[in-house]
């Protein structure tokens, strides 16, 4: 756990925040506001617990748990304080095997620099690989079809890109976004269910790409492939792993996607 | 005219998609998709006629057309066909002075590069300084307090960023968002109505930036100022003149914004 | 030879400058104002026939030449004229079973670009990955310490960087300058002489680096290896194969070195 | 002068490498290996006492003295020791009413990193604006044509760019360069002899000289001009003032100059 919380505050460089009395380590990127985005906890083997969206409000969250209901995803509840700073939690396990969260309240604590005449940047935004925010997740796991259904008819995501099997009839990997960033999730068809390929965390350039993998070079970081450009949303990336062997991507750019691209 | 579009088409670099009959040019960046999103018409002095906001899809256009219309706001309907490739417009005035347009439809042209395994960039992306889309307008006029309610509880956007007035009691300056640009639209306070302060283009790079500017140099593009960082959004910017006297602005980089940060 | 031809013009973007009559073409890159940097000639096989250093002037030439002989090198001279717009040359042997050429007189032709008042770059600048210059070679032999001594103590060249090899006592590679650039030529110790492992090209920023293998991406050049970063000379690079199976660089970066570094 | 050391130290992000009794502070950039190359002394008036260029070695500073005093220049000799950690130097004055200093020899104290397997930059790197160099000066000065004589002639500078006065007829600027950095030193000719423009220091990006403006723009320190692209040598540059009212530039880029351009 050392090892893993110091790779992620000193190398990844985000700022830790908490740590609660179950042992688990709540940080966040340097330019996110909320509490927390990545929480740490001691295991046996490297992945991913859950993932978690943040929804508008209270009264959004509890219309999507009606949703989720009614699609037979079996939500459940998770009070308030489960996670520091956070409040109730709607979670649901998909047909991939992966466990999503949404929630609506999580404490503000800021990015480290004033809301009145805010500089661009400060200290903090150079402490190690210091990406400005967790962006991502690509998931691993069956039935992406159905997951794909879920995340865009319940969730209100659309597909932004994906890559059709043979015969181009399936896709055999999406990539879904709720706003405007290139993915929010994304899921590649895979038997085994429930793993993760990577975490990703955004960089503001290739030029911050290349002093990520300086820094990974510099800590012995094992890297997986990169720095190169995706063909899949154009980023510029460097995929690698963290010391319990979790694989996390910082990465850059990307276009603005629109749900109405045919 | 044929200056004007000479240098949208060879400098900034915009693809020429259509004339109509009265000579209206329509144009569009390299990397939009819809038919236009630049159209220049000969007139007697500078200025925008309007600016247009794509919504989801016909209902969704109904929907704002009657709560425009609930809000005194007197949306007026031009029907499609007005315009090269664009479906019905709802058009109504701000108290700012300006025309604000929603409309639903217009038609997918592409970005010159195939759907299927597209590559990053092709020739267009390098004719001129080639701005991946037209991305925001600062606009000047009086009533913004007004304005800034009609984009928010009418509209759906939400406040990125606002300039304090004396006393820090009034909005002088606002940055509205209706997704996770960081800006979509902004407005500055001002007495006379109507006025544009700069059209605004995307490029991928502080180093396109750099590259605008020796564009701009080449062609003897008179510049405003710049190269230089914005307090507001973060952004890396050059403002500069069109052959009309029109301010436009290239820019890059600012951060995602969030309609929840407090 | 067509196929060849196409890659170094329309990929690599360097600039056709002359076919001579035994069917070699001459090119350069776009910023080197001599007539010609490299010079493709049909062959069995790939490789590099020499390479080939200006010097200041005649004079010069003729010194190098007394110290060549008196040091048992054998210079042998070629004529003037023998390659396009190119003065006589004097070429020697390396212990690593290269060629080596000095010469002092080849014909400016510019950069494209006027003397006064010169713009930063022009087209040709954007045509294909678009070097500024044929860089350095990096050559594999036997003898790599002999060669250095002839170019340190002959050829006015010092060492910048090396590698040592087991025991860090004899250098299994070595990296020299004439100047204060990092690099402009280097060798690597290996049994089979006269071998090319790649000549390279400089780019301006890491963002070229990029672009080059975006370029090469779309025109379907196998890549050895990058975009990296060199742990010598701190370069940012890719590592590719041209049609002929030659490999070649695209770099940026890497400090100004000084003779007097201990 | 402690605004002055806090200055060059925490905000231009140089490394302190002494004082000496005479309270003159020395220092140096984090990618320089010799002890100092800007030394501050307190002073009634900004300005510039002396500029220094290293030699190859004893031998060459004592041909250079005997070159310059053959000229006419009245070389003066300061012995070893005046300034900290460097050899002996020769001064004369140029008709322009600069000092300039030739020395071969100052304590190279390393850049802070390994010699061995070096990493590509660390800490220092990244404290303050962090050039990797001081890059050059230019001033300004009567005399420009007969300075132009000394560094050419004598010294063996060559003149990479150049501004024509009136007519074309002299040179009213002059860069100068002596390897392949695109100047060393720089002219403009004025009546008030022995002032200084400004003291460059390189830095490695465009983003780089972002960066640096955004470090000014916290400290507060004020701009003179930038960012922006030099006309001349193509650099990407800011101007601005130090606490003493010296204006410095750090800026990225140029080409690699060469002698033979005609």
């Amino acid at each position: 756990m050392d090892k893993a919380v110091g790779f992620y505050r000193d190398v990844l460089g985000l700022v830790e925040t908490g740590r609660d009395d179950q042992g688990r380590v709540f940080l966040k990127c340097w330019d996110e506001r909320d509490h927390n985005s990545i929480i740490l906890r001691e295991a046996d083997t490297a992945g991913l617990d859950f993932m978690g969206f943040k929804v508008r409000d209270e009264a959004t969250l509890d219309a999507f748990e009606d949703k989720l209901a009614a699609a037979g995803l079996n939500p459940e509840t998770i009070p308030a304080g489960d996670l520091m700073e956070t409040g109730r939690r709607v979670r649901f396990r998909l047909p991939s095997g992966h466990l999503i969260e949404l929630y609506a309240t999580k404490t503000s604590v800021g990015n480290g620099m004033t809301m009145t005449n805010p500089p661009p940047w400060n200290a903090q935004s150079e402490n190690g690989i210091a990406p400005t925010r967790f962006d991502h997740a690509l998931l691993y796991g069956p039935n992406v079809a159905e997951v794909e259904r879920i995340f865009v008819d319940i969730l209100g995501f659309y597909l932004v890109e994906r890559v059709l099997g043979p015969g181009n009839e399936t896709s055999v990997a999406i990539w879904l976004s709720c706003g405007q960033k290139v993915h929010d999730i994304a899921f590649v068809e895979h038997a085994e269910p429930g793993k993760l390929h990577h975490c990703s965390f955004l960089l503001e350039s290739w030029e911050k790409v290349m002093r990520a993998g300086d820094i990974m070079s510099m800590n012995d970081v094992p890297v997986d492939i990169g720095p190169t450009r995706h063909g899949v949303t154009r980023g510029g990336t460097i995929y690698a792993w963290d010391p319990s062997g979790n694989r996390f991507e910082t990465f850059q750019g990307g276009y603005y996607p629109y749900p109405d691209v045919t």
